[in-house]
């Protein structure tokens, strides 16, 4: 890895791959912003819809416009029947994340974008039906049960708490979710957004394009550091125990998840937002163990390695108070990011070149074929 | 498509995105080798599993590790029952290209890459498996058909057109097939590669990075110019008539499919060598319409444009006298690029950094956020 930093492009950081009107990311000023306006007022003042709308379509919805868009992706909730029954081949073993992939995959065969002109409707199409492929798989392959992936929730974020739960979500907890899924919407050239745009750079499907994407935010090195947090918290009673059991991590050059960030500097400005709602969410369960060890390593891992947590660490403990079962915390992300990764894909087709950078050939010299006989 | 080019960037044309061993394209003195040996050698004195296993395990092999790498293949034909039924779900008027993600994407919920020291396992199951993927899918979804997944071809060429025709091949189009297979198998940092190679920098799944791939592959810029070039060569019943059409379309400045390479500047070292197989499979079958036509396009090209042929233009005839339907073109280019695509993950991921560029910021300034209520 420290080798690799000195090959001149290596991960290709800080070099420009392209343009973008949706996001900034770590600008002075505004640790964070979709389209302008600043990721913490967005996280205090909108819904996902609205966040969505913002990305998808260009500009916050007017009352009666995102009336219209909820009542458009409500309707695209409930999955084909092939899709469905292809979910059910899907044993309980597998990845989630793996699950999210083929659903996305399977549902463009049978619904696939026949044009560009319905980017947005297929779009659309993916924020609907996101969180049943997710949960129709869970509940069949946890229980055998068939669930009805319609609900009458308002929004995405307390549809997908009413499909997991089988009843609608507090207040609390559906504005917890709608904040959770503003956060991990947009983050500019992030390693599965830019996945999907070289597919879109090649004017393949959208379904293509966000596959592609759920790939990539599969590597531990991207999505789940959320999971990776949350298997952390999980394992200490105290927060005595948590700084005891952390400094011996970080003496043995434990990698410590949730900490830190390859654009930010002092702190993402995600966490702010997030840690006060996992303060609300502990304070509701009557929490006295959780979100103090969350705090004492938060604490810690400032002290000892000068790291600040990144939009993950908070999350972990806040989908847990949400009753969300460890390993559906990625797939939450694709739920959100779709959002994005689609307003990229629709930037890169209106000024498209295919991406097809150049490698540094560090292989054998040529040399002469033998024929198997002689070898 | 101009404007863009004026970016810094663009495309990434020419920026280093990273290191490889398997590959040199465009090179003076050699048009395209494999970890050192010219293309036209290989295709020449190799078969596809020869090529296969100096790509993925670094060397091409002795006779008795070739009579190994074949068996083990082999055995790796046929598909679990589960992907056959999703499979059975996809309906005959899905893209190919769209079933083979989807059949990647499955078998990877069914057979999890559990770690990289699997990848030579998960790689060498893909290579054996996607020829049944395809074809499994197409009997089912033509004629209801539930073919027999394996066979007792020798190679993955023969199986791939027993599978599809329901006997074995002849020597020349065994010989063909392979020869096919051996020119797609790699070709750098193409989009597809790139993004399987983005996909493996975030430490996901090597059934990920060639789900993504594959998404990417089925753009029209990408793979998929063989089978354009088909339906342009299908167009005319003779040389003549492609004379003259050919001159309308590039007066009406329509894109012709199968001409020029964004790396190559005067010849793709690809085409001879199927250009001559095309000739071959044109003489067996007494055409005097097919080869003629392509030879004329290709010639009417060189006077009016200054182009030459590219890998997929003879490809199209070739495939074409093979019996192939022209929709399963760009699936035989996945059978044969999933070799470079793994050898380029195992690459990535032996010396690894998150491929995470920047973007150039093109929106609106920051704004203030306005409440639904006063919009």
């Amino acid at each position: 890895m420290a080798d690799s930093k000195t090959l001149g492009g290596a991960g290709l950081r800080g070099q420009v791959a392209g343009r973008t009107a949706l996001c900034t990311v770590g600008k002075t000023g505004a640790g964070l912003t979709y389209r302008g306006y600043d990721i913490r007022e967005l996280a205090a003042g909108a819904d996902f819809e609205e966040v969505a709308h913002l990305l998808l379509y260009g500009e916050l919805p007017t009352q009666a416009q995102l009336d219209a868009y909820r009542q458009r992706l409500a309707a695209l909730r409930d999955l084909p029947q092939p899709l469905k029954e292809g979910l059910e081949r899907i044993p309980a073993s597998a990845h989630p994340m793996d699950v999210m992939r083929t659903g996305a995959s399977l549902l463009g065969t049978l619904e696939p974008e026949h044009s560009f002109a319905d980017q947005q409707q297929v779009a659309d199409r993916l924020l609907g039906a996101f969180p049943a492929i997710l949960l129709y798989w869970h509940h069949f392959s946890q229980s055998g049960t068939r669930i009805d992936c319609s609900s009458d929730a308002p929004d995405i974020a307390s549809h997908f708490l009413t499909l997991l739960h089988g009843k609608a979500p507090s207040d609390l907890h559906a504005r917890v979710m709608n904040v959770s899924l503003i956060l991990y919407a947009e983050h500019e050239f992030n390693a599965s957004t830019f996945t999907a745009r070289v597919c879109a750079s090649t004017l393949s499907d959208l379904y293509s394009c966000v596959t592609g994407a759920i790939g990539s935010l599969r590597g531990p090195l991207h999505g789940g550091a959320n999971e990776a947090a949350m298997a952390l918290i999980e394992r200490f009673a105290s927060p005595e125990e948590a700084v005891t059991g952390l400094k011996q991590m970080l003496e043995r050059k434990e990698k410590v998840m949730g900490f830190g960030h390859a654009i930010y500097r002092d702190s993402d400005p995600r966490n702010e937002v997030i840690k006060d709602y996992a303060r609300q969410l502990a304070a509701e369960v009557g929490d006295r163990v959780l979100f103090p060890v969350s705090e004492a390593i938060d604490r810690t891992m400032k002290e000892e390695k000068g790291l600040f947590p990144n939009a993950d660490f908070y999350h972990a403990s806040a989908y847990h108070f949400l009753g969300i079962p460890t390993p559906l915390f990625t797939p939450i992300f694709v739920c959100s990011r779709t959002a994005g990764w689609c307003a990229h894909v629709f930037e890169q087709r209106a000024d498209n070149r295919i991406i097809r950078p150049s490698a540094d050939y560090i292989g054998v010299e040529q040399r002469a074929f033998t024929p198997i006989a002689n070898r």
